[in-house]
């Protein structure tokens, strides 16, 4: 029989009346034929509430008492749930991240999965039992509970279901589907019916908050189909899957946008080799992740330009970092701007067809769009321009990619 | 280095504040030279709220999964404690049943401990950190969190003191100790600084909630000290040990009642071999706990009454038990009464003192309070006599025996 991995976040199981909701959704799956393993979340504001405990007693509390502490969400739902499948005449069994088990890295509070034991778990399906799953949660080298970050369920489900071999891991959540681009700027963004995953995951990366980035990777890696849909309602959603699934490919999938962004610039920094190592050498280690870089060509050969941009978040550390280093990089001028956005056009049509980067560049100048800095991927390419224009950006370059419905 | 245990009730970690207070009082008696364990339970509310969870989604739910679900109270208490002490300086890890392992016997919601590994713990106390411990949960045989069932964190608390040979097991609660009687009754009420096992567990089963029986019962067998204290006052509580260390022993230590009786009587039963069986066969087959019993003398060598008593909520049960035998009994009238108390006086000292049942008699008859029913122990003498003079009869007999302060 076919495997079906089903998750549910938190506000899909935010209250008893949603959880017999699931239950419902699950039993359908059941009686369609599939072996039916389910991953939960915790109870919408659950996790929230508890790591606000944790601060509050101490801002620098330990990762291993925090991890204890808030997995304890997703415990209570996967017993909820299995409670209200056995009410409706479905087998179902809990499990915790230590019962499966599901091994993870050591890192509390962001641990990687390294290991799912599928052996017990096939067993039930296989006598059929739904296992409903602790989201989220696992057991690291030490024996103590482990905790896969904010999102973490999404992770949890991608990783269950690569270990079972599922047909499909669904992916349910408060939106239906993956979208051409933000509904909210344009409501001639259409709902994809598949996207490839090398576009997921820019389009993850980039604010398109759907699923967490890490899920995408995982599911990548291990081709596991992953389709996003909605809790309430009834309808097929959007399918993540390799892009040789895809027929009918699109040259761009979707226009993807981000306001977190903050744009650096030093003047005059002398134009020589290592400058490049002076000045991201000391980011790095201040754990500062810096996205786009644009290295000015050097009119005179002796100075050039550098800007680069940085999330808004750690855009006063990196700029503290700069100066403490103004000795070792030797630039004459620190310019800065938060009000910038990066759009990015994403597809991964556009690896073997010229011209995209083209579109965009022409639209954007029809707008009269000043274009600040430019960076490109395989499958992306993204530009720095003002905050403000963000919207009109995003509406012309959908319109222009021929993605409007 | 001494061991201690403490356990704190739900009341005493019910926020943050308490918890932090709590914290406090843990690192007091580390300062003092004793290595620590505390059993905590969960936050006032959290397991009557989970409870009334499974039960909603299903009357008749699973008690595997009510464990993992209310299991979880104690999992957030003990890693928020652990949290606190540390930030006040003090070594603390958190620990949950599976992870010592609390072994228990398999009937979930209600199981027993079997066996507790103190390996681990013990090293830990020995390196200086405190072992938080999560009170009322354990592992089954089948590697599922088991739960202790009401109260049952007072029976983690003495179990873990058993296993640690801990000099003391201090369980703060919400009351300061354990009293001559209830103290709503008569202002007069003493605090004892002793009681020893026995008097304590007919105290415990008799209404006087302090601790759960099982506990007592527990520390009994392990010979562990118990002393119940308060959360929120400094002072000295009650010592629960053996009678031994008591030196300056009381006739009788307590006055315990209990409102929560049923009398029954078969009027002319047939006074042969075997009706007792053919009564309370039945009942005990349906789960009814028979308390006091009495039959008497057959006049006439044909016929006899019976009486018994059954706790108040199983009396309808009981009645239709009774009457869906009455062709094996063979009763011809059936009385029942539910207004009726059971007073207990109590003490190890009635072993070997004559003269303490007649001052009970003398006493209630003096107030003009009828005894319905006798029974006796070797610690202890009950009656049942008519609800309303509940108090009367307490009042007398506290002041009778010496008690009143």
């Amino acid at each position: 029989m076919p495997k079906l991995v089903m998750k549910f976040g938190g506000t899909s199981v935010a209250d008893l009346e949603r959880i017999r909701n699931v239950a419902n959704k699950v039993k359908r799956e059941v009686d369609r034929g599939y072996q039916v393993a389910v991953v939960v979340s915790a109870m919408a504001g659950e996790t929230n509430k508890m790591v606000a405990w944790a601060r509050e007693l101490s801002p620098l509390h330990d990762a291993r008492e925090y991890d204890t502490v808030v997995s304890s969400g997703e415990q209570v739902t996967s017993g909820l749930l299995a409670i209200a499948l056995q009410h409706i005449g479905v087998q179902a069994r809990s499990w915790l991240g230590w019962q499966i088990p599901i091994r993870t890295s050591g890192l509390h509070g962001s641990a990687a999965i390294t290991e799912i034991d599928a052996k017990v778990l096939n067993e039930r399906l296989a006598q059929g039992q739904v296992a409903v799953i602790a989201g989220f949660q696992g057991i690291g080298p030490d024996n103590r509970i482990t905790t896969l970050g904010r999102g973490g369920s999404d992770t949890s489900a991608v990783a269950v279901a690569a270990a079972l071999k599922a047909e499909r891991c669904d992916i349910y959540t408060d939106v239906d589907g993956v979208y051409t681009t933000d509904p909210r700027i344009t409501p001639k963004a259409q709902k994809l019916d598949k996207i490839a995953y090398e576009e997921m995951l820019e389009m993850a990366s980039l604010g398109a908050k759907v699923l967490q980035t890490r899920s995408v990777e995982l599911a990548m890696i291990h081709r596991v189909r992953v389709q996003v849909l909605s809790s309430f309602e009834d309808l097929p959603g959007t399918l993540v899957c390799d892009e040789d699934e895809i027929v009918e490919q699109q040259l761009v999938s979707g226009i993807a946008y981000s306001r977190d962004e903050a744009k650096i610039t030093l003047v005059k920094v002398p134009d020589k080799p290592g400058v490049a190592a002076a000045i991201f050498g000391p980011l790095a280690d201040g754990g500062i992740n810096v996205d786009m870089i644009v290295q000015n060509v050097s009119e005179d050969g002796k100075f050039t330009d550098m800007t680069f941009t940085v999330g808004r978040a750690e855009f006063e550390r990196a700029i503290h970092i700069i100066e403490r280093n103004i000795g070792a990089i030797g630039y004459q001028k620190l310019l800065t701007d938060k009000n910038v956005a990066k759009v990015s056009v994403i597809g991964v049509g556009m690896r073997t067809h010229a011209g995209v980067a083209q579109t965009m560049f022409k639209t954007l100048a029809e707008k009269g769009i000043n274009i600040q800095v430019i960076s490109t991927s395989e499958i992306k390419i993204s530009v720095l321009i003002a905050a403000e224009l963000t919207d009109t950006a995003v509406r012309a370059l959908h319109t222009a990619y021929g993605l409007d419905k």
